[in-house]
């Protein structure tokens, strides 16, 4: 791990330079998580150049081999500590702004009163978009567990099952495959491991930013709401791949018996659409020109009212994986960013066929110069339940 | 839903005019759940006097009979609408500034740019520790399934299971009685469901805030880390009970075979803390003295230095539960605040044996003017599962 932590640390300076930046003070969970290989309670101080330094607050006594680290017991004891050990405070300094709460944000500009405070979350997030070997390794044994786990699902159906009782069975397969379970996001989003949806509850709008909805409950309105699997009705499958800390994604469709000529149809779009999203994400690739390309084809097929939703409609339909689920960049309208090697994106292609539920698939893709690498190879028809 | 929605209304505008303020703009998912009874992505305006009004950004659609509601794309779409149905923009407002990032909080300030805002998040959090009878039927609905959830642990257990398999079971246990799974916090703190702590892995200090540590995983450091459970240690199973998006809190110790004389007699202290603590958990207790209670007589009976954690002590005994598992009050030193009528505790007394493990218990209580409601019925004593 030192020599990981070295080359994250180091990937972070170099945006610190780009940016005109002399430090940047790491203080969420997910980056101390990134830059120290461990999830503390702290701060972490890193100057554009040279070393730098950790201040933990819990546990109490953690201490790295590698980076000087000191215990604090509130951020207001920073500053003299790192004044007394070789460092100046700096003019210009990079925050979690984005991720920090208000209150946060005006202790830690009391504590550094003279330096400007900048948000730096977007650049640290870009940063983490591109991953080491190191990290793609992690996301590949993730993925590979996850196939495993999804290759299971099938064993676990019993007739008369809710979706609930469906999504329970498939956690406990997933745990045991070594998913600890948690679903780190950014932003607003909760859900407990990922979503089962049956039939038209996959058409339910949710407040979240997720690609498709699903009632849920009140105080999670997402995924399975307690639906009866039915014949003639598909079951959509989107449980985060957690096994690693790094977290792939992969969704797979399955049915009740039959379903409609039209959900078949849908499904091989959904296809079509990956493979042609797969086949043009290298290095260069501008990221909106990927979604227009996914829209062009649901259009053709006649499908673009239920693409990607039917009642509510998400804007996207590719997006960056790592920490936590939901990295830059995304596949959307108006995201004019090129693509870069090292990068890792989750494609998923849906549709919601009204009577029968969501079909479509999610696969998780590792960027390359000159070609893109599926780490999730998992078998992409629909899978019949009851065959 | 509507009256229950009137009342949590009623109580905020109370506490608005009691802080000499003309609004509150509620923008998180708990306060938002609490003050609609759905999650959803937007605002409540919450003046301190007369309707307020819900500004909805996801689900599209979503409508309330009670409450005039809005669509709207982004913030600054708020103060407009306001003007035009008759709202005035307030001079001094509450926001969630203690939860709301940053880079929100910036860009909510231009949207208000006439008005002071004042962080709210105590306030708010406050109001929510005080339950309606409605929400403490359903914390007493909650603890009654987990109860029933907790009575079969002992009959998932295996030999030469790990605290992580053992962990999967009960998990499973917990959502077929109607756990939905999803573990809400306030700050920092995350994990998945709960914890299950097995042997020398309970001494395992944290960066999180809960009561005990464990090592975890370093990607989520709390908790079982595969410990194999073995004879002369114990298991302390501590899953949060989030079965009507309420959640009560309750921990049971469980053994291999025969503990130490020490934990034992521990564990009997923990019994003899909380009930100690029940006979004085009414309305107008002061938080800090149950607290300081408890130190007295873990220190009567030569345990201090296992208290709570022994290489990292919580300075706390017992905290609220509700929409999140750490609402205010907190029973801990320094915290001045005396409880009132409608408030709900977990109290959770523990120690840390060397070589053996954690023991002692967490159940969950309801405040009254003259008494202390117990809500998790269950068997108080070490349970052996090899018996």
């Amino acid at each position: 791990m030192i020599h990981e932590r070295k080359r994250r640390i180091e990937k972070i300076q170099r945006q610190l330079l780009a940016l005109n930046m002399e430090a940047c003070l790491i203080s969420t969970s997910v980056n101390l998580l990134y830059t120290t290989g461990q999830v503390v309670s702290g701060y972490h101080f890193i100057p554009a150049e040279g070393a730098s330094t950790l201040f933990i607050r819990r546990p109490e006594g953690f201490r790295l081999e590698d980076i000087p680290t000191f215990g604090i017991r509130k951020p207001e004891d920073m500053p003299g500590l790192l004044l007394d050990h070789g460092q100046h405070i700096p003019s210009r300094m990079l925050v979690e702004a984005g991720e920090m709460s208000h209150t946060d944000w005006l202790r830690l500009q009391a504590c550094f009163a003279s330096s400007e405070l900048v948000d730096g979350t977007r650049a640290l997030r870009y940063v983490r978009s591109v991953k080491t070997d190191y990290e793609l390794d992690l996301l590949r044994a993730s993925a590979a567990a996850h196939v495993r786990a999804y290759a299971k699902i099938p064993s676990v159906y019993r007739p008369g099952m809710t979706d609930i009782d469906f999504s329970i069975e498939i956690e406990r397969l997933m745990r045991l495959e070594g998913n600890k379970g948690l679903f780190r996001t950014f932003g607003d989003m909760e859900a407990f491991m990922g979503s089962v949806l049956a039939g038209d509850n996959a058409a339910a709008p949710s407040p979240y930013d997720f690609a498709l909805g699903g009632a849920g409950d009140p105080s999670n309105p997402i995924g399975a709401n307690g639906t009866v699997l039915q014949k003639g009705h598909s079951v959509m499958v989107d449980m985060c791949g957690n096994f690693t800390g790094y977290l792939d994604d992969i969704t797979r469709s399955f049915s009740l018996g039959k379903l409609s000529e039209k959900a078949y149809r849908a499904h091989q779009v959904a296809i079509e659409i990956e493979d042609a999203i797969q086949e043009r994400m290298v290095a260069g690739a501008i990221c909106e020109d990927m979604h227009q390309l996914a829209l062009d084809i649901a259009s053709k097929a006649g499908l673009s009212d239920c693409f990607m939703g039917s009642t509510q409609q998400a804007r996207f339909v590719g997006h960056g994986v790592g920490l936590v689920i939901n990295e830059p960049p995304v596949l959307a309208l108006r995201a004019k960013d090129p693509l870069e090697a090292g990068m890792v994106l989750a494609v998923e292609p849906k549709f919601v066929i009204e009577g029968v539920g969501a079909v479509g698939l999610e696969d998780t893709y590792i960027v390359h110069d000159t070609y893109c690498e599926k780490i999730s190879h998992l078998e992409s028809g629909i899978i019949d339940l009851l065959a």
